[in-house]
């Protein structure tokens, strides 16, 4: 077993590897020069000079858009942390003037701030730099987009890591007096996964309602109306589609698994800091943060072959990326083995029946990691054309829009079934080997790969809107044709992504909801949690309930896409109205207000389903107690974790199958339906019914599962103290205020 | 308190009185005869004679379709009845040779059959009827309509009933040697529950792909492909669609509603048995049954108000019948107190911590009861083209069938919130009063006006069929117009059924689950449910499971009507090739072809659903013991009902929305926007994804959520003694088979 400074610096120098890494990566990136030449562009002419400036204006236009809403966004944001943040402050902190919960709390939502804003600003840095580099060869527009998402990857996760351990040290020198403070110190670090998913709901419900008000808009009166092409300059929405997948794609999705990260590790530590064994050897509370910090390194070594061979063509960027996350999974097995042998005590005991060996908390990461991987290529063969099930949504626009939504449908309901098996089985296992503590590990164990899989999640949608670009700027079809093929082996991998966001937030969510039981259930508490049992109505009342809210979620989320969409339709139609050369590119259309529009809509629309993740818990609990939380908890996860993913795969076989349409592939009887046809016209409705399902309210219940779970878990003392409605029904008065 | 004579009396004396008001209004019915003169038609002339000629035609078509579907699907179910019957016979039977659960289950499916039988051909005796009434009077016509539906009510209610209480009298006369043998006997009568289940089952999904199969089938090829008109004579298709309302709204509803009452019964039966206070007046056992007898008398005296006043419009015919659901519910109130108070006893004991009086369990049945009319009417508000949101649905489609389709969804899932509010609190407070007892006495509560549910449930397809048939018929525009509004009137009221159907349901499942675990806890057993808490690993997987079979059922469902209607599509397309002249009436299309594709793929596409739903709890059952099953019948529960909800709701509001356009009331822009316009095309795509929704996946949900209830009490046992994996995992071999 190592020494306390041991296990320092060895996050240390992980993360350090990781920042350095990320640091050279973006280094590279700022060695494209636009318009200069350069080994991309030995050619200097008009030609060049006219599509460069272009280039850079278009571009400056989306980071400037997407800079713009991210302040705008974190300026609301800050309102509701403060005001959280006071409530923590004067509510939670178990003595009045104790601030520890309050700071860890200020700590996530300010680290998961700085990652969101990282990712944008690389997304935007790099989204034209990969188009430029397009005209010439797809392996270097490969690499431009792919090194995007390492130093996204890298910097997010080795930023996380440090901040946390810092905090956590911090908080050990200072607060440790006595191994009985572990628990309360490990309470207050869920401050910190409550501050990370704060931020990771608005940015996703925020930064999803943008991304799909502007594409939805822009559709519906682009493609609809005008018979604009995708992407098409004179389509006053196009900018704002643009800078939506920057705030959506990347700052959402970048601050949601930070949230999971930051979770999953707190999770760990508040439900482990219950056995004694723990006590003895308190290195042991470094293993989930040495479980990420071998992560960090065994990514590094597989991000390299990345940027080995040639990647001319769809098929070998597909398997490169493909090789990425097998490769990590791999190489995670070993490094998962040594890390838990090196950390934990030889018995672990308090946590399962027998005694337990760090075997059996290697085992746990690995049936999460497994499980992980299994789930996400899960998902690819549900959303990618390659595969009979979106093949067969394809085939049902021959009877009409309404056959292909219905199969879509029922595709997206298909789909959950091996992935509900596996996090069922996953958390079962792991369960019986350590319990919560375990589920806590295969959660940790799924997501060690997370670097990988954050820079895949990036590598997409840097290269979808080099596409929209080039697009703009007018560049030859090849070059389009290289970031389409690029794109769309961005799209296989970021649906395993998806896979993997929700499977994490599942088992997290499972584990923080352990750490809200034990806290619940501490017997100095006024409401103990007696009766857990599934037939207990309290339990039953908060279950039924919590299987509703992801309805109630997503109807917000939907219906807020829906107005924002329409505001973004009456805009372009003014437009197009009053200045009449904007149709044929005569005029500019004045991009900005587009922009302005989604901003201003999307924040307005970003605050009722928010405050609802927040409200539903809290009111349940002060009402009625911890116990009802106790069923609302479970009733969100698994309801969540179905719409979810049902929701998330119908979206994205929606897409694809329109993509196969688009791409000739689709024969019905005998007759290949491509662009143009009926059929291709029923698959673009069944794309833009599925563009909110997938990209707005989908991705958020994964937020909606964790962040309800980690929230009562920070507010389980507060509902233990009021349950004010039960005490207004019980005549005794035992547990409740006089 | 009333003796055991005298509750047989009140029994038999109400089912009477239900009968002869059945029987009485089928020979009213009979009295109308077609093509002779008489009070409806004192003219004749060719005219008549012609188009009489072709009614008793169509009519027959349908009739004989109907009669034929139904027997071959009786057939099928007939073998999964037996096999069953076995296994139960063999498994279940406590002493093998006893076969008390195995007769009462083949009772109730035998009293299910002919429930769905009766009601078949009631509405295939009526229908055509109400078309012939139509020519001249509303009044006549609505009266013929809503009579039908009072002898499938009254007839359905009364048999239910009175077949429960003869085998109830004759078990209790043979069985009972001692208060002890109470609860086996009880769990005996379980089965009758189960058997009328099962048949529900089989029926919904088997009707409900056969009427979506048919009517999205002639959807597809008649008005996409050829400009049919709604009931088009000359497509093929059309007769079988009109088939598909007799066995799927019909046959399919009345087998569903009287599982839910023969279920309700049951568990409010094996729920009481625990109670001491119970032994003690063995009267009270009848409680459950003199509720529903009471029911009976009360919607006697309100159905006779039907007939009463003119109905020659819309508003008239729409209040007489919310004037029947809510006098009904409010005559209710006091017969349940008598009830209540005639048969419990004083004071009861060992259900609550407390001694409970009659008034408590009257309260119970109230609470039921006036949440079951809240739900209904916020069904009506969610799914009416009178309130907001259906018409901001319809507004939806002047951007196109995606933004229609995306509200639509957003409109279901926000549809659950008030139900699974009002659902949760009914439990809750039911249980604080009586326990699951209480819970069983709010389901039965909620289904004490189902007489008069059914007979409105059942008015509906019967004025739509008839609506269907004057359009076949070739009868002057007037009397479709008035069918039209009876059916417009009708389509309001099964809205509120269908809110009925589900929060039943949940109630219903919720005292089964009760009555479950009352079994699963028995000392006795090998393995006893020790740790039922919503954080034990076992009933968290069975939780999450449980959640997704929802999705994997109603995919099923789904694709199943895809695939159905495919067919229909095909067979269509190919008479209108090889047989031009169908086209434009010079020929006849073969409509028989068309009902015998229906009833072949729709029997096929029944199984795997139908299995699903009975396998996966066996299966669970027996690898991991009636823990897992514990948490899995919640999670299909709070899932179940929530889908259940939205799913229905959204199909009711798209075909409401379509509606709302073809009335010329949806205005865009100061624009009307009516049938031919791009919003009614984007209103029939909504409408056509909705159909399966509604009235397949959606209802057949209802009893996936009581069956697996139901059959997992009846099996308890069989699980108790076998938890084969789980004992393979653990080394001990306590409760475990050697």
């Amino acid at each position: 077993m190592i020494s306390f400074e041991l296990s320092n610096i060895l996050i240390l120098a992980s993360t350090t590897i990781g920042l350095l890494w990320a640091v050279y990566n973006a280094y590279k990136l700022n060695r494209i020069k636009i318009g200069t030449p350069n080994q991309y562009n030995n050619f200097q002419d008009d030609y060049q000079d006219h599509h460069s400036q272009l280039l850079l204006e278009i571009a400056s236009h989306i980071e400037s858009g997407a800079a713009a809403f991210l302040a705008a966004e974190y300026r609301y944001i800050g309102v509701v942390i403060i005001l959280l943040a006071l409530l923590i402050f004067f509510i939670v902190e178990p003595v009045l003037g104790q601030a520890w919960t309050t700071v860890a709390f200020l700590v996530g939502a300010l680290t998961s701030i700085i990652s969101g804003f990282i990712g944008m600003r690389v997304a935007t840095f790099s989204n034209y730099r990969c188009a430029y580099c397009a005209q010439t060869k797809m392996t270097d527009a490969f690499a431009v987009a792919y090194r995007a998402g390492c130093v996204m990857g890298f910097a997010l996760v080795s930023f996380a890591l440090l901040s946390l351990t810092i905090l956590l040290g911090i908080y050990i020198n200072w607060f440790i007096k006595d191994y009985r403070d572990f628990q309360q110190l490990f309470e207050a670090i869920a401050g910190y996964g409550l501050g990370g998913s704060v931020i990771a709901l608005f940015g996703r419900v925020g930064g999803g309602i943008y991304t799909k008000a502007a594409d939805v808009g822009a559709d519906l009166v682009g493609k609809v109306e005008n018979d604009f092409k995708e992407d098409s300059p004179n389509n006053p929405a196009t900018i704002a589609d643009n800078v939506g997948d920057n705030v959506g794609d990347i700052a959402g999705m970048g601050a949601d698994l930070f949230g999971s990260f930051a979770e999953a590790t707190c999770a760990a530590l508040v439900v482990c800091s219950v056995s004694p064994s723990f006590y003895y050897h308190p290195t042991t509370f470094y293993y989930p943060l040495l479980v990420s910090a071998a992560g960090i390194i065994v990514c590094f070594i597989v991000s390299i072959f990345a940027f080995v061979g040639e990647k001319e063509n769809f098929d070998q960027v597909s398997n490169a990326l493909k090789f990425q996350l097998i490769l990590s999974t791999l190489l995670m097995l070993p490094a998962l083995y040594y890390v838990a042998y090196l950390t934990l005590p030889e018995r672990i005991f308090g946590l399962a029946p027998v005694d337990r060996q760090p075997i059996h908390a290697w085992l746990c990461t690995v049936v999460g990691l497994i499980s992980g991987c299994i789930i996400g290529f899960v998902t690819e063969y549900y959303t990618s054309h390659s595969y009979r099930p979106v093949q067969e949504v394809a085939q049902a626009c021959g009877t009409g829009a309404a056959t292909n939504i219905i199969y879509g449908i029922a595709l997206g309901n298909l789909s959950t079934i091996i992935p509900v098996f596996l996090l069922a089985f996953t958390a079962f296992i792991s369960y019986s080997l350590l319990s919560m503590f375990g589920v806590a590990l295969s959660a940790l164990g799924m997501l060690s790969t997370l670097t990988i899989g954050l820079a895949i999640d990036a590598y997409g949608p840097v290269s979808d809107n080099a596409g929209g670009i080039a697009e703009m700027v007018g560049y030859p079809q090849d070059v389009r044709h290289r970031t389409d093929q690029l794109d769309a082996a961005g799209n296989c991998t970021a649906a395993i992504g998806k896979g993997f966001a929700i499977g994490s937030a599942a088992l997290v969510a499972f584990s923080l909801y352990g750490a809200f039981i034990t806290r619940a259930s501490n017997s100095l508490n006024k409401h103990p949690l007696t009766d857990l049992g599934v037939n207990s109505p309290l339990v039953f009342l908060g279950l039924l309930i919590g299987a509703m809210i992801p309805y109630w979620f997503s109807a917000f989320t939907l219906k807020s896409v829906g107005r924002a969409a329409f505001e973004m339709v009456e805009e372009v139609r003014r437009q197009l109205a009053e200045r009449p050369g904007i149709r044929d590119g005569r005029e500019k259309p004045d991009y900005d207000r587009c922009i302005a529009i989604s901003t201003k809509s999307s924040l307005q629309e970003m605050f009722a389903p928010g405050l609802l993740v927040i409200l539903v818990p809290l009111a349940l609990g002060l009402f009625l107690g911890p116990t009802a939380v106790a069923g609302l908890l479970p009733g969100i996860l698994v309801s969540g974790v179905c719409m979810a993913t049902s929701s998330a795969n119908s979206g994205g076989a929606w897409d694809n199958a329109k993509k196969y349409i688009e791409a000739d592939l689709c024969e019905i009887d005998d007759i290949v339906k491509g662009k143009g046809t009926d059929e291709h016209k029923a698959a673009v409705i069944g794309d833009t019914v599925g563009d909110p399902l997938k990209d707005t309210s989908g991705p958020s219940l994964n937020i909606l599962i964790k962040l309800s779970a980690i929230f009562s878990l920070v507010f389980a003392g507060v509902y233990d103290k009021s349950a004010w409605l039960l005490c207004a029904m019980t005549t005794s008065s035992s547990g409740c205020p006089a």
